[in-house]
């Protein structure tokens, strides 16, 4: 079998926050893996879905969950483009999610702002891969919006 | 119209608790009130739904705006039998909700232990209506889960 890098998950996360930029969400995509294999994909839809509980992060738990059969992701790794909010971040506590890759930073609504101890203790995380990327999409994704 | 109290909202929310009870879920209820009428109507069901994103509060502003066609819930008031999480916290952050009226305190995972600034700064947040039934029936659950 081959061995996906973080790095190629990462790009698969970014290119579901494309498809929320073309429809006009805030691009933030994620993709939950579980033994190297891509479970969950999902793109925040919260203008599609009329519901501010449809961040890509929260879709990808719910889905991943139905993908598994069991509420509990301790061996998986979300990969999501942005930062997650403290509502994802807490809903990652309660999956008890083993990893969390994220890209760019959320200085605004970003867990690590707001406290330490919102995620499991058993969760890894790591940041910053292509988040320039992420970053830039976000920023025109805002500016198109000003304008 | 009648107008019904805090009291009355509060007993519909532990009727749903009492339904999560009776479905072996963890017994917390929540509904959304706006203008006086009950909105949204929900129950934990994390067991059911196999979904640890499905406690009461995130069913019932999904589905609150779902009634309202609307993501924002600035008018509208939430009864819960239990203090929210900080997943629940930070969707009614999103969701900018106006009120939040609360039963029993949750000293592990409640949101007011972790950190103040969960909460949009415009959500009025009381607490303490009918917390000795809301604890109770809590305590009952955990103690018939441990048997």
């Amino acid at each position: 079998m081959e061995l996906y890098t973080d790095a190629y998950f990462m790009n698969e996360a970014m290119k579901l926050a494309q498809i929320a930029f073309e429809d006009g969400e805030i691009p933030v995509g994620a993709i939950i893996v579980c033994r190297n294999k891509i479970i969950a994909k999902a793109y925040n839809q919260t203008e599609k879905l009329t519901d501010v509980t449809a961040h890509a992060e929260i879709l990808a738990i719910t889905s991943a969950a139905n993908a598994l059969g069991a509420k509990y992701l301790t061996e998986c790794q979300m990969y999501v483009t942005l930062e997650p909010c403290a509502m994802c971040a807490g809903a990652s506590f309660w999956a008890q999610l083993g990893e969390i890759h994220y890209g760019a930073s959320d200085p605004k609504r970003g867990f690590s702002r707001l406290t330490e101890n919102l995620l499991h203790p058993k969760t890894k995380v790591t940041s910053g891969l292509m988040a320039e990327e992420s970053k830039a999409l976000l920023d025109k994704f805002f500016k198109k919006l000003r304008n």
